[in-house]
C-alpha cells in the first residue's frame, strides 16, 4: 500500500495529502488551494512560489535553478509544479502565489496589537430599592459606580430610557460597559463584549466583528456598497446628494442598512447579540465619511475639495440609525482632505509605515489613488485620479474579479498565456489581468511608447477566441483599453514621482513600497513595474498588504493607543494637492508613454 | 365740567378714569380690573383691599378703621368698595384682591437674576477655503475659536449636517452660541439669542420666551397639558404608559408637539425665528419629567415609587424633538423622588425659601401637594396625596376655573355670599369656591366637627337656587363633597405637621409660610386656615408667590448660579415618606376632623 504525504499549506490552514511522485502544484489543485499557474504546470509563468517549512521535497530542477536566486534558494523558496514531496511538508504560501479569491480569505489575520479597548466593563451589585432606600435608579447606579472608584458616568437618552427595566430584569446585577465616562450599555453580569470594525469602500463594504476580551475576529462579512444604484463613484453620489431633495439622507440610509444587515449576519453567525456590540469603528474615503455621518458632501465636490470635518468624530449609533448596542458610540479616524480619507490613514495605522525611520511609499489604489511618502520623519500624502479602469470599468471586455474574469496574463513565445477565477471559461477581463496583459504587450514587443499596437489588423488584440469564452464571443484588448490603462498608471506613477521630488528624492531611495487595497493585492508588481505605474525598484521592497484599511480599523476597535497614532498621523502629514502643483502636468505627460523611466 | 381723575392700578399697568364720588371698585370694575368684591360692594367682604401709592382718597370709613390694623392703615391699605378719589391716584393691588384671571396675568414677572445664562455668543469672521488653505470647515472653525481662547468646541450631528452650508451662505462670518464646549448654533453676527422655560403641570403648561441678553420676557403663552386625553393625573397616565404598547411614546410625543406649537407662537408674536432659541429649562413634577424625557415611569406607579432618574439632565432638543435651535440643550432640574419634582425645587429656587435662616414652609398644592420645611439650614420634604378636589373634580357641582365658576364665598348674615369668575351667571364651583364655602359653612356653624351638615333637609345645601344660574339648575354642596375637602385638606395638614414633627418644631414656630402654584394663588389663605389645611398663623406670615415653578425657571434659564442653586437644593434636601411615618395615620385621622387645633 502506498502512502500518501500530508502536506500543510501555510497561511491558509488546509490540509491535503499527495502520492509519491505527484507534485506540490496538483495537491494544492487537489485541496482546493487557488494557486496562481498562468503556464499550467510546466515551469515558464514562475508564479506558484512557495517556502518550504518543514519536511523534504525532491532536488530543484534546472528551471528553479534558473528562477531563484542564492539567497531565495537558501530561504527555502521552490515552484510547487516543479517540486513533488518527499515527506510530510508544511509549505508557506506568499500571497502573491495565491488566486483573488483565497488571498482575500488571508487578509484581516489577527493584528497583534495590545488590548486597550475604549470600552471597559465593569460588574455590579445593586441593593434593590426599598422604603428606606428610595433613591433613584440612576443614583443607585452612580453610588455603586462611586465604590468601584467611577466618579464620572453620563447616560446617553436611549440607555436612560430602558436603565430601570434592565436592573429590574436583571434582579439588580449588571455588567455595566463604559467609553470614557459614558455608559454605553447595561448587560447581564459577565457577559462577552464585541466590537465592530468596518471598511466602507466606494464599492465594498467589509466587517468584522471582534470580541474585545481577546481581540479575536469571531466574524467577517463583506457587501457591495448599496450607494452604487445612486452613483459608481464619489462624485456621482455627490452630485445625487446635492441635486436629490433627499439624496443625502438616501445615501446614508442604504449605507446604513446594509452595515445593519452585515452585522445582524455577523451575529447570528458568532451567535452574538447585537445588544452585546458596543464599540465600533468605521474608515472609509471622505466622501463615504461624510455621507455616512450626516455630514454635508457639496463642498467636496467643488474646488477646492475641502471636508466639511477632517477631525476624527464619536457619534452615538442610535442617531446613526446602527443596531449596536442603543447607547455605543463609534469612532471615526480623522481625514486629511477632500480626496484623502480615514480609510488611509486607517491603513498607516496598520502597516506602521508611517513610524518608519526609512523612506516609504505606501499606497491604495482605487478610483481614486491615495498615497503617502514618509521620508526623514516628514509624511506627505496626495491623492490622484486614477479612475476605474482596474474595477473593469471603461475597459471593452472589463468585469470585476468574479469567476471566468481573466486575472493573470503573461507573454509565453509569441502570445499572452492567461488564468481565469476559478478557471472558468473567460468571460472579461477585470483589473489585475488588464494590468497583466498590458505588461505581457509590452514584454512581446507588441505596443509602441504612445501605447498604440504594432498590429496590422487594427486596433485590437484577440486574448481568447469566440470558440474559447464562456459567452462565445472573443476576449479583446483595444487601443483604447491600453489608453485607460496608461491615464490610470501615469496618475499614480506622477504622484509618487510629484512627493518624491517634493521631498528632495529619486525613486532609488525608497526603502519600502506599501500596496494596499483589494486591487493592491491581486496585482501582479512586476506587472505595475513593467507598465511604468510603479517605479523600478528590486522586488524586495514591494509589499502587498491586503486590506490594511480593515485593519487598521480593528487594530483601533482594540485599542485606543492606536487611535492616538490616527490622530497623531493626520496632524503630521502634509497634504500636496496636485492641481496646485506646477510640476505635475509635465510628469504626468510623460508618463502617459511606455517609454518613461 | 366736570373732570375725572386718573387712577393707575399697579401692578397691571391698567389705567382708568373716575369721576369725583365713584369708588376706587366702580372706577376698577369699568377699567376691566378684576378685584375680588364678594358683597357686592358693601364692605363686608374685606376683599377688595389695596394700598395708596400716590394722590388722595376720602377718609378712611368706619367700616375700614375697624378692617384694618394700624400698622395696615399707615401702610395706605384701603377698601376699594369704600374709597373716592380726590386727585389723579396710583393704587397698589395685591394679588389677593384679584380675581383668578387677573390674577395669572400678573405672575411670571421679570425676576430679578444677574445675567449668567449658560449659553454665551461669540462672533467669529473665518477666511475662506482656497487651494492654499484646505483646511476643513470645521478646522477652520475650531482654529477661529481658539484665536478667541476657545479650545474645545463639540458640535452635535445636526449641527455638523449643515455646518458647511450656513458657513458657506453666510460668508464665513458666524455667530457661534457655545454652551459650555457645545456649539449649539451657528448664526448670522450679531444675532439676538432667546431662550425656552416650561412649567410642565399635570394639567397644565406655561411657557416664557425669554431675551438671554437682558434677561426680558418677551412672549409668554399657556396652554393645557394635552396628555390630559390620556389619564386626568399623573398615576393613570403611567398606568397609560405602561399598558398601551406606545403609550408612553405617544404621551411624549403629545407634549413635545404642544410645547412646539406654544414656542412657535411665542416666537411669532415676538418675531423670533426658533433659531435663535439656544436654551431653554423645563420643569415639571416627576411623573411629567419622566414622560418628557422619555425616561421609564412603570417604577414610578409601583411602591417604593422611586425616580428612574434624580439628577439633572441635559438633553439634545433634537433627540426630544424639540424645535429649538437643533444644536441646543434644554436643562430639566434634578427630581427628589417620586412624588417631589423638579417643579418644586424650582419653586424653592424662584423664592429663595432654602436659603433663608428663619423657619419657612413652601409648598405647592395640586392633586399632589409637595411641602418643604427650612428649619435650621436643614431641608425636609414630603409629597401628599391631596387629590384633585380642588382642581374641581370630585365635587358635585365642581369646575375648573372658568367663567361661571363661584371662586369666593364668605358667610354673611345668615348666608352664604358669592362671586363669580368674569361676575357670569354660577354654572359651578372652582377650588377656591369650594374652600371658601366650607369656610363659610364653618363661620356659620352650619358643620359639625365630622362634616356632617347641620340642616335638616338633608345632606345638601343649596348655594345658589335654580333659577339664579346659568344653566337652570341649582349650585349645591355636599355632604361628600365636604369630605372632599376633608380629606384633601387633612393629608396637606398632616404633611406640615409630619415635617414640624421631624424637626421638632410646633407650627407656632413658622416665620414664613409660601404658597404656590395656581390654586395656591387664588386660594383665600384665611378660609385654608379656618378649615385647618393651614396652621393657624397670623396672616401676614403668609405668601402667594403664584407660578414660581415656572419663575423659577425663568431663573435658572437666565443664570447658571441658579441651576447650581437647583442641584445644590436636591443635595441638601431630607425626603421623608409620609407612608413609612408611623406618626402619619393619626395626624391624618386627627385633621380629618373640623375640631382640629
Amino acid at each position: 500500500m502506498v502512502e500518501s504525504y500530508h502536506i500543510d499549506f501555510e497561511p491558509l490552514g488546509r490540509r491535503g495529502e499527495a502520492l509519491p511522485g505527484t507534485t506540490l502544484l496538483a495537491a494544492a489543485q487537489a485541496a482546493g488551494v487557488g494557486l496562481a499557474s498562468v503556464c499550467g504546470g510546466i515551469g515558464t509563468c514562475e508564479e506558484c512560489r512557495l517556502r518550504l517549512v518543514t519536511g523534504r521535497l525532491t532536488p530543484l530542477t534546472l528551471v528553479e535553478e534558473a528562477v531563484f536566486t542564492q539567497a531565495e534558494r537558501e530561504a527555502g523558496f521552490r515552484l510547487a509544479c516543479q517540486s513533488e514531496p518527499l515527506s510530510d511538508v508544511k509549505v508557506d504560501i506568499p500571497p502573491e502565489s495565491l488566486t483573488a479569491a483565497q488571498r482575500l480569505q488571508i487578509e484581516g489575520q489577527e493584528s497583534g496589537v495590545a488590548l486597550s479597548p475604549a470600552v471597559r466593563a465593569l460588574d455590579l451589585e445593586l441593593a434593590a430599592p426599598s422604603l428606606n432606600d428610595l433613591r433613584s435608579d440612576l443614583s443607585r447606579l452612580r453610588d455603586a459606580l462611586a465604590e468601584q472608584g467611577v466618579i464620572q458616568a453620563v447616560l446617553v437618552p436611549p440607555l436612560l430610557a430602558c436603565l430601570s427595566e434592565i436592573l429590574r430584569q436583571q434582579a439588580w446585577h449588571a455588567r455595566l460597559v463604559l467609553h470614557g465616562d459614558q455608559i454605553v450599555a447595561i448587560l447581564p453580569p459577565g457577559c462577552p463584549i464585541y466590537g465592530l470594525a468596518v471598511d466602507i469602500g466606494t464599492t465594498k463594504l467589509a466587517a468584522y466583528l471582534v470580541d474585545l476580551q481577546n481581540g479575536k475576529t469571531v466574524a467577517k462579512s463583506g457587501a457591495m456598497n448599496p450607494q452604487i444604484a445612486y452613483g459608481e463613484d464619489a462624485i456621482s453620489r455627490i452630485a445625487y446628494a446635492g441635486h436629490e431633495g433627499e439624496g443625502a439622507k438616501r445615501l446614508q440610509s442604504v449605507l446604513v442598512e446594509s452595515l445593519n444587515q452585515l452585522l445582524a449576519s455577523m451575529a447570528a453567525e458568532a451567535r452574538v447579540n447585537p445588544a452585546q456590540v458596543v464599540d465600533g469603528v468605521l474608515v472609509g474615503n471622505t466622501a463615504m465619511h461624510h455621507l455616512f455621518a450626516g455630514l454635508p458632501v457639496r463642498q467636496l465636490g467643488q474646488a477646492p475639495f475641502v471636508a466639511s470635518v477632517s477631525e476624527s468624530l464619536t457619534l452615538p449609533v442610535h442617531e446613526l440609525g446602527l443596531k449596536l448596542a442603543p447607547g455605543a458610540l463609534v469612532y471615526l479616524p480623522p481625514n486629511i482632505a477632500g480626496f484623502v480619507g480615514a480609510d488611509h490613514i486607517s491603513m498607516l495605522v496598520a502597516t506602521g509605515a508611517w513610524k518608519s525611520p526609512r523612506n516609504v511609499i505606501a499606497l491604495d489604489i482605487g478610483t481614486n489613488t491615495e498615497i503617502s511618502l514618509i521620508a526623514s520623519g516628514r509624511i506627505s500624502s496626495c491623492s490622484c485620479a486614477s479612475g476605474p479602469a482596474f474595477e473593469g470599468a471603461h475597459i471593452r471586455d472589463g468585469m470585476r474579479a468574479a469567476p471566468g474574469a481573466i486575472e493573470r496574463a503573461r507573454w509565453n513565445e509569441g502570445k499572452i498565456l492567461w488564468q481565469s477565477i476559478e478557471d472558468q471559461p473567460p468571460v472579461g477581463i477585470c483589473g489585475s489581468g488588464i494590468l497583466d496583459i498590458v505588461a505581457a504587450l509590452l514584454d512581446g514587443d507588441m505596443l509602441k511608447p504612445t501605447g498604440a499596437l504594432k498590429i496590422d489588423s487594427g486596433s485590437e488584440y484577440e486574448l481568447v477566441a469566440a470558440s474559447q469564452t464562456g459567452h462565445g464571443r472573443a476576449v479583446v484588448v483595444t487601443r483604447k483599453d491600453i489608453h485607460e490603462i496608461q491615464l490610470a498608471k501615469s496618475a499614480i506613477r506622477s504622484g509618487i514621482e510629484v512627493l518624491l521630488q517634493n521631498a528632495g528624492l529619486r525613486h532609488e531611495a525608497i526603502d519600502e513600497f506599501i500596496v494596499a487595497g483589494a486591487f493592491g493585492t491581486y496585482l501582479d508588481v512586476r506587472s505595475a513595474v513593467r507598465v511604468g505605474m510603479f517605479p523600478p525598484l528590486p522586488m524586495e521592497r514591494f509589499q502587498q498588504v491586503g486590506n490594511a484599511a480593515g485593519v487598521g480599523a480593528k487594530q483601533m476597535l482594540l485599542s485606543t493607543e492606536q487611535r492616538q497614532e490616527a490622530e497623531e498621523i493626520a496632524s503630521r502629514i502634509h497634504y500636496i494637492e496636485l492641481t496646485a502643483q506646477s510640476g505635475f502636468t509635465p510628469l504626468f505627460m510623460k508618463y502617459l508613454s511606455f517609454s518613461g523611466d
